[in-house]
């Protein structure tokens, strides 16, 4: 049984905005470390998937951007969607491919636009959720909530199956605050980062349950003259409402690794290395009483950024745009990227 | 008895970093509209001094920038102070050089890098001054205050002389707030906003008298050979202290024409094309929830600004440096340059 990571990196966004832009998603920005997401996501793979095995899903329109970011692994391991379809049909599009190859892979599907910290950690909660995958249970990594959050779905720990493998009771879609505090309280619920484990054969037998035509249609598009065409008549769902909830044997593995979903400009700053005022900004930058502000140029001017007597503050700037957002208000980046696209503006 | 215009473009300044810069000052930006401040000087003075009557004192290193600004004032009109002696040596030096063509002129000493926004009331308010010049009385514009300033010098009003001119009883320096709020408050003080009107015969006796040495000094670098060995050695000091306070026919002429000195960012703010929410930006900038910004822009990029959550900032941006201050602050933009100075930037 080898192993196989499915990596998702269809992603699009504009919580990045100007950093990100339809044709430049998250994942291909270097928003938590020095390397583009992406590269971060395989190369923390490397101790046990080779690039070779790793199959990489992303949107047509991003190919070669998203090829450019990982050349390590093999150009036929990129696979194209049409169009996008959620996460259910391209990972068993993907799932389907690697058993063609592989039949009796062990699958891992990752994010490709998550940040975590501890890689080594990282790395021993996977092999203990290929455990689970190993027994035959779909197998997720469940995040250990550091606060009570809304934006994620939860996961509530059922019974232990094997050392640190627990069956997933239920998976819980974004709950309100007050649900999530009782969830954090209870400390019996997880975040669901979607990281999925799986032996392949249990997925496609998942799959052919819960979805049928999104299986069957999956194996079509192993056919690259059948994908155009069917692609887009996939039903658009999760993974988690198609599957995830409602399959029989699925297990928890509890995880503790510096998890980020990297979900805004917030999120990039809380990441960034930081001077002692709590600044992230680039070299030569001068700020005078002010903390805890976020500059990120991608300009390439290497240009001299002086900030006087502002704090908590989120610049960004490109070539062609320029942000300017209090950190707290990061998400209504959103806004602007709206009241762009209203305009008829490219820079979308 | 021809006018003649002496303009001051000498002066250097942090106040509008990173926008000026040791080699493109103050003067030579469009901080208040859509030309630089030095030429609109020259361009309203139009209706009563041809270019070919405007002399422009400015610094050796600032002659080439300097002149491609006011192309249409002839070349031998340029006079490149080796090194900055503050106004009383550069007056002297442009009045021998006018006396030398025009021995009956009559001159007017104009800052560059002011704004002015009602010039018809400005160029009424110069001919009335030059009728005190006529008089012989070395004549200063004084301008109404707006409020209890102690950045400028004030003008004590006398008796009057003619209509519209009156003796000037008194110059004062920048004076404290206190002393400041009495002088508004009595409607008898004008500020002293640098600009003189005097034949050329009364300015040459009167620098004599008070000044002999920059006197014959300034005659003296008439000769090209002697400007850089003479210049230096002149007496580093404001034609207000050296002349002007201590001289017997002083006039004033009351003036209130929109005048600015454009004394940082804050002022160019004022100055702006704003929109109804108080904000100066790019074209094609979005602004959300925002207001009384002001967006400088000076890359030539054409880049899309969008502010989301920030009022009454500052934002300047430059090729090689960005600058973001609250406009309260404006004046705390020294700090900054100061900071890049001793880092040794070559960036002021």
């Amino acid at each position: 049984m080898s192993d196989w990571a499915i990596v998702l990196a269809g992603g699009a966004g504009t919580r990045f905005w100007p950093a990100s832009r339809v044709a430049r998603p998250k994942q291909l920005l270097p928003l938590a470390s020095s390397e583009p997401l992406l590269a971060a996501t395989v190369h923390r793979m490397a101790p046990i998937v080779a690039p070779e095995r790793v199959v990489v899903v992303t949107g047509a329109h991003l190919l070669d951007a998203t090829r450019a970011v990982v050349p390590e692994v093999p150009a036929e391991n990129f696979l194209a969607e049409p169009v996008p379809r959620n996460t259910a049909p391209a990972i068993a599009w993907a799932t389907a491919e690697i058993a063609r190859r592989d039949p009796d892979a062990l699958c891992m599907v990752l994010p490709s636009d998550h940040f975590i910290a501890k890689p080594d950690a990282y790395i021993a909660a996977v092999k203990t959720a290929l455990d689970g995958a190993r027994r035959g249970y779909l197998t997720t990594l469940g995040i250990k909530p550091s606060r009570p959050e809304t934006g994620f779905g939860y996961i509530e720990v059922g019974k232990e199956i094997a050392p640190h493998v627990n069956e997933a009771a239920r998976f819980v879609e974004k709950p309100s605050l007050e649900v999530a505090q009782k969830y954090v309280a209870s400390g019996n619920f997880l975040w669901n980062a979607g990281m999925f484990f799986y032996a392949a054969k249990a997925m496609n037998e998942a799959l052919a349950e819960h979805l049928p035509d999104v299986a069957s249609k999956a194996v079509e598009c192993l056919q690259a003259s059948a994908l155009g065409r069917v692609f887009p008549t996939m039903q658009s769902i999760s993974i988690d409402h198609g599957v995830m909830e409602k399959a029989k044997r699925v297990a928890v593995v509890p995880g503790d690794f510096g998890w980020s979903d990297v979900g805004s400009w917030q999120s990039s700053w809380e990441l960034a290395d930081k001077d002692d005022a709590g600044n992230a900004a680039p070299e030569g930058a001068i700020v005078i009483d002010g903390k805890n502000n976020l500059v990120w140029d991608r300009t390439g001017s290497g240009r001299t950024y002086a900030l006087v007597g502002v704090s908590d503050l989120v610049v960004v700037e490109t070539e062609d745009a320029v942000l300017i957002v209090p950190r707290e208000r990061a998400q209504d980046v959103r806004l602007a990227v709206e009241r762009l696209k209203s305009a008829g503006s490219k820079r979308v």
